[in-house]
C-alpha cells in the first residue's frame, strides 16, 4: 500500500462530498423560490438511495467480473464485506477506498439529472427513478467505461468501452455527463413542460448558484485528479488542464453572452465554469494545458447556444442538464479526437497532433452508445412510473409551489415582524 | 515520519475547518431570521476561545500524563512550544499536527451546544460558558476517551475510558456527541424556554441548513477517517461506514417523517444526514458497511421521535442538540454492542456476531459516565453564570430579535429600493 | 517523487479553490443587495482571466530564470507544455503541481482587490484591470518574493526579495496581501467614492459573509501549510500558528468592537478571522504558537481601527481591503522582526527573542518596496483605463444598482406570489 496515494484518495472523498451541497445549491439557486427546497432535496435524496444500493450490490455490478463486457457480477462484492476483509489493493489503494470513490461518482451522476425536472416532479417518483436509473443505467454504463480488465481482482474481465473499444474517457465524459444529460432529456420529455416554460426563468438566488459552482469546481479536482488513482504526475497534470479549461470556458461563456445578449450574468459565470469542467472531464488526461484552453473555450461558446435548444425543440430541460452536461460532455469527448497529445497521460495523438481519425471514431462510438442506451432506458423508466404511480404534481400544486405543498413550507421565512 | 499519513491529517485540518461554517449554517438556517447572525457567531466565537485555550493548556490537559485517569497534566505541553521543538511523532505524525487535529474536535464539540440556546442567550455569557465548559468538561472527558496510554510520550498514562474500561468510541460518540448533547440539555433547562416554545419553529433559510449539513458531511470524513491516524485501510473502511450510515439515516428520517407527518422536509433531510453521522461516529470502526446501514437507519428512525421529547418534557432544546447528538450518540455507542464485527478495525464481535454482553456493558458505562458528568457540570456552570452576570436577554429584546439589539442589525437587508 | 508530499499539494488545490467561492461570498455578502452578483462575478472573472494568462506565460514570468531579480523569462515555460514532459520535481513535487498551486495564489490575489471597487466599476474595466495588474504587478512581485534561486531548474536565478534581501514571507504577506491592499488603495482613489460613501454600509447578507470567511479559513491552511511544499513538520507547525492566530484575532476584533461600539457584529467576527489569517500569512513559519496568539491579537485590535482610516482620509475602499489586507499584511510582516523564534521553520530570532534589528529592517524594506510598486503601477493602470474606456458606471446606474443594469437582474427573486 502507498500511503501517499491512499492519503490523496481519502481526501478526494472529502472533495467529492462537497459536490453534494455544491450541486444542490447550483441547481437550488437557479429555480424559483417556491421550489428550492425540493430542488436541493433531490440531490441529497439521490445520493442517499444510490449510496445504499452501491454498498448492497452496485459496486459489484460495476466492478465485479463481467458478463460479456455489459455488466458485472451482481453478487461478487455484495455488501462490500469481503472487500474489507481482503487486503487487496488497486494500484496501492485499499479496495474499499476505491469503492467509496466510485460510490460518489454514482450518487452525483444520478443527482445531475434532477436539474431537468425542477418544480414539478413528485419527490417519491424522483426517488424511485433515481434508484431504478442507477441500477438499470448507471451501474452497467459505469461498468462499460470504468471497469478496466483486472482492476479489482487480477483476472477479472471488465467493460467493453474501456477494454474492447478503448475510447478515452479519463473521468466520465460519457459515463457521467453524457449519461446524465441523455437521461435528463428523456425524463424532461416524459414529464412535460412546466407551467413557466417559455418565460425567462429567473433564478431566485444567484449567490447560491455561484457558491454551488465554486464548490463543484473545488470538488471536481477530486473527480478528475482522483481518477488518476495515484498521487503523482498524472494527477497533477489532470488538475492543471481541469483548472485552465474552467477558466477559459468561463471567459468564453461571458464573452459570447455579452455579444449575444448585451450583458454578462452570474448564472452565466457559473454555467461557463461548469461547462468547462464537464468538457475537460473526459479530456483532462489527453490534452495539453494549451489544448485545455481550446477545449474549455469551445465548450463554453458552444453551450451558450446549446442551452437555447430547448426553446427551439420544446422540451423543458429546466436547468439545462442537456445544454451543459450532454452537449458539454459530447464536446469534450469528441475534441479528444482532435486535441489529444502524446505527451499527456493518455499518450495518444489527435488529428491536430498528427494522429489518425481512429481515436475520433472510437470517441464517437462510445458517446453515441452511452447516449442512446441512457436515453432509451430512462425514457422507459419514466414512462412506466408515469403510467403507474404518476410522476407529476398537479397544476394547482405547481402554481402554489412544490415546497409549500409537499415539503411543509417554502424555503425561506424572512419576515422580521 | 510517514509523509502519506502526514498529508492525510494535514488535509483533514482543511476538512475539519469546513465544519465551522458548516455547523454555523446548519444551525443558522434553522433559527428565525431575527437570530441568525447570533446563531452563527456562537459557533465562530466558541471555536475562537477554545482554540486559544487549547494552545495555552488544553492540549496538555487532554494528552499530558494523567492524574489517575481523570485529567492530564496542566503544564506538560503548555503553550505547545516544546511540542514543536521535539521531533517526536505519533504513529508517524508530527505531534503538533495531532494537537491541531484534536483542537478542532474541541472547538466543534463546544460549538454544538449552541443549538440549544438559540434566540435568547447573552453572547458574553455564551462565550464564558464555552470557555468554562471546555476547561471543566471537554478537556477532562476528551482525556478519558481519547488519551490512550503512551499516545504522545512513550510512558504517559492516559484516560480511564480508553484504557481501563476499554469502551469502543472511534471518533467521539461519547466525548463529542453525548458530551455536547448532555450539556445542551442542562443549559437549556437553566436558560428556560424561549418565547416561541411550543409553536412550530420555522427555519428562516432551509438552503443554508442543507448546505451546512453537506459541509458537515464532507468534514466528518476528516473527523472519523482522520481518527484512524493513518492513511491506510482502517481510514478507508471508516469512511465507507460513515458514508453509507449517513445515506441510510437520511432515507430512514425521510421515510418516518413521511409516514408520521405526511410530508418530507428539507430540515428532515439535513437532520437525517447529521443523525447518521453522529450515530456512526463511535461505531465507524466497529461495524461492517451493512452493519452501518442498520446503525444509520435505526438512528434516523429513532431520532425523528427523539426530537419530539422536548415538547413532552418541556425543555427548550431549540435546534435539537439533545434529539440528534445526545440520542444519536447513545444509539451509535450502544449499537456497537450489537453490531460490532471482528472483521473491522476495532476487532470486536457484538451480540449479533456471536460476541458477549460485555462490550455492550462497557459502552453503557462510558455513555452514562460522560452524560452524567457533562450534564452536572454544565448545569452548575450555567447556573453560576445565571446568578452572577445573567445569561438571558430580556423578553423585550427577545421579541425584537437578538441580532437587531445586540449585533447592530438583522442578518439581511434585502430591500432593493 | 514523494507521494505523500504530492498528495498533500494535490489536496491543497481543492482547498485553494474553495477560497474562490469563499472570497466571492465574503465580499458578496457585505455589499448591498443591488451589487452582490457583480461583486461575486469579479472574483470568478479575475481568477478566470489570471488562470489563462498564468498558463500562457505567467508561470514563466514568475519562475523562469530572472532578469536581474526583477522578473522571470517570458518564454521559458510558456504554455506549460514542456513542463509536463519533463519529469523534474521541486522538492519531490511534480513541477506542474507547483505551477498550479501558484496559479491559485495569483488568481486569488487579484480577486482580493475587487473589494475596493464595490457597486461602481464597469465589469469590462475590472476584467482588463485584473489582467493588466496580474501581468505588470503580480507576476513580477511574486517573482521577487516566491522565486527562490534554483527552485524550478537547478541553476535558475530567482527574485531579489527572496534571495538578495532574504526577508521572511512564508506565504505571501507582501506578495499577496500588501500587494493587493496597495493596489486596492490606488484603484479606489482613481475610481472615486461611491454614492453611499460616508453612510454606514449595511451588509445585505451576513450569513454569506460568515460562510465566506469560514471557507477562506479552511482554504488558508492550503495557502500557508502548502507553502511548506512538503507533508511534514513544517507544514504542521504552520497550520498550528495559522489556526491560533485566527482564533486570537477573532477574539481581539470582537473585544475591541464591543468596547468601541458597544456591540459585536457578524461582519466583525468574519473580519477578525480574516485579519488573523492575513497577519499570520508571512509569519506562520516564524513565530511560535504563543507568538501567533500575539500576532493575531495585535492584528485584530489594530485593524478594527484601520478600517476607519478611509473615513478620515476620504478614499472609498468599500470593503476594507486596505484596512484588512494592507494593514494586516504590514502588521504580520513587521511583527516577524519582533516575534520570530529560532525554534520555528524560518529559524530566525526576532527582537523579543534576542535577535537583532536586522530582520525587522529587511521586513520593512520588502513591505515598502511591494507597497510602493503595487500602488504606483495600479494607479497608472486604473488611470489609463479611466481616460480611455472609462472605469465607472454612471450615477444613475449606480443608483439603480449595478446588478439590475449590467447583469440583467438583481441577485435575488424572493417573491412567492
Amino acid at each position: 500500500m502507498d500511503t501517499g496515494t491512499t492519503a490523496f484518495i481519502l481526501c478526494c472523498i472529502i472533495g467529492l462530498t462537497l459536490m453534494i451541497p455544491g450541486l444542490a445549491l447550483f441547481y437550488g439557486g437557479m429555480v424559483s423560490v417556491k421550489s428550492s427546497t425540493n430542488m436541493m432535496m433531490m440531490t441529497f435524496g439521490a445520493v442517499a438511495i444510490v449510496g445504499v444500493l452501491w454498498v448492497l450490490f452496485g459496486f459489484s455490478m460495476v466492478f465485479g467480473t463481467s458478463y460479456g463486457g455489459f455488466v458485472g457480477s451482481f453478487t461478487e462484492f455484495a455488501g462490500m464485506t469481503d472487500l474489507l476483509e481482503s487486503q487487496t489493493t488497486i494500484a496501492g489503494l485499499p479496495v474499499s477506498l476505491f469503492a467509496l470513490f466510485q460510490a460518489l461518482f454514482a450518487g452525483i451522476t444520478v443527482a445531475l439529472i434532477s436539474g431537468a425536472v425542477a418544480d414539478r416532479m413528485k419527490f417519491g417518483a424522483w426517488m424511485l427513478f433515481a434508484g431504478l436509473w442507477a441500477v438499470l443505467v448507471y451501474f452497467p454504463v459505469a461498468h462499460w467505461v470504468f471497469a478496466f480488465d483486472g482492476v479489482v481482482t487480477e483476472n477479472s474481465v471488465g467493460g467493453w468501452i474501456a477494454n474492447q473499444l478503448a475510447a478515452i474517457d479519463f473521468a466520465g465524459g460519457t459515463a457521467v455527463h453524457i449519461n446524465a444529460g441523455a437521461a435528463a432529456l428523456a425524463v424532461a420529455i416524459v414529464l412535460g413542460k412546466s407551467a413557466m416554460f417559455g418565460q425567462l426563468r429567473k433564478p431566485h438566488n444567484v449567490p447560491l448558484t455561484l457558491l454551488g459552482a465554486g464548490m463543484l469546481w473545488a470538488g471536481w479536482y477530486a473527480f478528475n485528479g482522483g481518477s488518476a488513482l495515484a498521487a503523482g504526475n498524472s494527477a497533477a497534470i489532470v488538475m492543471v488542464t481541469t483548472f485552465v479549461a474552467t477558466c477559459a470556458a468561463t471567459l468564453a461563456w461571458l464573452t459570447v453572452e455579452k455579444i449575444k445578449d448585451g450583458h454578462v450574468t452570474g448564472v452565466g459565470a457559473a454555467s461557463g465554469a461548469i461547462t468547462g469542467l464537464v468538457a475537460i472531464t473526459p479530456a483532462c488526461g489527453a490534452v495539453t494545458p494549451v489544448g485545455a484552453i481550446f477545449v474549455g473555450a469551445i465548450a463554453g461558446a458552444v453551450c451558450v447556444y446549446a442551452v437555447g435548444l430547448k426553446s427551439k425543440f420544446g422540451y423543458d430541460d429546466s436547468l439545462d442538464v442537456v445544454g451543459v452536461h450532454l452537449v458539454g460532455g459530447l464536446v469534450g469527448t469528441l475534441l479528444i479526437g482532435f486535441f489529444a497529445s502524446e505527451s499527456m497521460p493518455n499518450a495518444t495523438n489527435g488529428l491536430l497532433y498528427g494522429g489518425g481519425i481512429e481515436q475520433l471514431w472510437k470517441q464517437a462510438v462510445a458517446a453515441f452508445a452511452v447516449m442512446a442506451y441512457s436515453f432509451a432506458v430512462a425514457f422507459v423508466i419514466a414512462f412506466a412510473l408515469k403510467k403507474t404511480m404518476g410522476i407529476r404534481i398537479s397544476p394547482e400544486d405547481e402554481e402554489m409551489g412544490i415546497d409549500a405543498k409537499f415539503h411543509r413550507d417554502s424555503a425561506y421565512d424572512m419576515q422580521t415582524a
